[in-house]
């Protein structure tokens, strides 16, 4: 039996909803709970839904607390300095709030660093020395575990490799700068580049990838543009800190029949062959945010 | 005085010469020499130079070997793979032909690795936690220091910063690649652009920078682009790894009153202001390569 210490609870700040899941060291799943995000107007509101959601388990019979958030953050103060998919919330001091409802251990991360180290816990295929994990959905996330632990950088922003320039002078990204290569691929980038080739608004990734499948060449010509620039911006992560393994996540994976080929015979061509000779370019295992989040705890 | 066995020997293999020196833990210059490169045509005959130029020291002197050589190598072999600066040789072991002529340990890296080294031990401003050293010269190498010592990457190949690429489907590169970042700012890629624009050839970055003091437009749009695309590959490496200090050093920071002023100009609008708070961009300081080689030894 599994002692009452050694369970790991996990919360995911997403877009539409906060999960929160306990687990083990194994990953098995003892309870999960959910609420959705859109209500939170402020700060305050926003942590009351975080005490609300920590009501629903016993914290008796828990180890510490995991937290993964989108950046940017400060995990020395554990604070959100401001949310892309929360607007309104802004600098929440998310560890003093929870200092005063638990003394457990809290840990506090980007949620692309926690979904790189869920990935490293729980897909024994990862557990290797220098892990990059990208997450490839609205937008383009990135975490690197190196010696099994992630690499935090500055406050927990390190490898924010989304926000990364392959296209100078190229579209505008949702930070500000033009030419990221999250403009290009993940969900925001397909679409928006989509439009501004169309002038058609797509719902989502599914809808883009019907078009890709039905040869649909603008939505061809955009996904094979795309694909070549997330090529080359996995050969810079590579090329710098020479990873042996880079996995990709996210729902843009669920369609990698219409892109994974063309990665490798670019990434192949691109690559520094001893560099490519060291390297596994894999899809990861699909699991909720707050596994990863949840094993912060781990060590 | 310095007891004898805190000197260190320091080998930086260059494109034009071999040049080693001998120092101590503050950085004083006890002894240099320096051989010709060009008359090596082959593996033997470079490592027959390596030989004689390590007999024009008294080795009883010295606590370790320090080599620093263009990549890419593989340091836990310690082999040059190829190089770029002496086309004729090629899987050199250097390791075991040294291990014949002398017991003392040897140490091996990339030379921009070692460059990084040396300015965190010989500079004091750049004793920091998380150092970046780009060596702008014939080509754009870089080096990272973190937590005070190389980060080696796979046999020594990490941090090749210069091989990233901000210009999608751009110019050539001298690695077979297209857009990277050192074919925009570096000798080779300043006078590459310039040629592409104007025919002319130019024999070294001193006449390109006269030619923009001059205000010749095709020199200053040259540079101008070559700088927004520095600053772009700036962005890429301090969002990855956040590091507190990006140091630059090598032949074209001479040149540094025609483009450090734009530069940071573009850093400031592009680097997330949480990183761009915790960063210095400085010029560093200027020394022989043999002082970073030699400096692998003070642990």
């Amino acid at each position: 039996m599994v002692s009452k210490v050694e369970n790991f609870l996990g919360i995911d700040v997403g877009g539409t909803s906060i999960k929160a899941g306990l687990i083990n060291r194994t990953g098995d799943l003892l309870q999960d709970e959910t609420i959705p995000t859109e209500r939170f107007s402020n700060n305050e509101t926003f942590l009351l839904g975080i005490t609300s959601l920590l009501q629903k388990f016993n914290l008796s019979n828990v180890k510490s607390i995991g937290i993964g958030t989108p950046g940017p953050i400060d995990i020395e103060n554990q604070i959100i300095l401001s949310s892309a998919n929360i607007p309104n919330i802004k600098n929440v001091k998310l560890g003093e709030h929870l200092s005063k409802i638990t003394t457990l251990p809290i840990f506090f991360n980007n949620d692309a660093n926690c979904a790189s180290l869920g990935e490293y816990h729980f897909n024994e295929l990862s557990k290797t020395d220098s892990l990059i994990v990208i997450t490839l959905g609205t937008g383009y996330g990135c975490g690197w575990v190196y010696g099994g632990k992630i690499f935090n950088g500055f406050l927990g922003n390190g490898m924010e490799a989304g926000h990364q320039t392959v296209v100078l002078n190229g579209a505008i990204c949702g930070c500000g700068n033009k030419g990221c290569v999250e403009s290009y691929f993940s969900t925001r980038g397909l679409l928006g580049r989509f439009k501004e080739k169309t002038n058609l608004e797509l719902k989502d990734a599914k809808s883009f990838f019907k078009l890709v499948e039905k040869n649909d060449e603008d939505a061809i010509e955009v996904l094979d543009f795309g694909v070549l620039a997330f090529a080359h911006s996995i050969k810079n992560i590579v090329h710098m800190i020479n990873p042996n393994k880079v996995v990709m996540v996210g729902g843009i994976t669920k369609s990698k029949d219409f892109f994974y080929d063309k990665l490798i015979n670019h990434l192949k061509n691109i690559i520094f062959p001893v560099l490519y000779s060291n390297l596994k370019i894999e899809i990861g295992k699909e699991m909720s945010g707050f596994y990863g989040a949840a094993s912060q705890g781990f060590e």
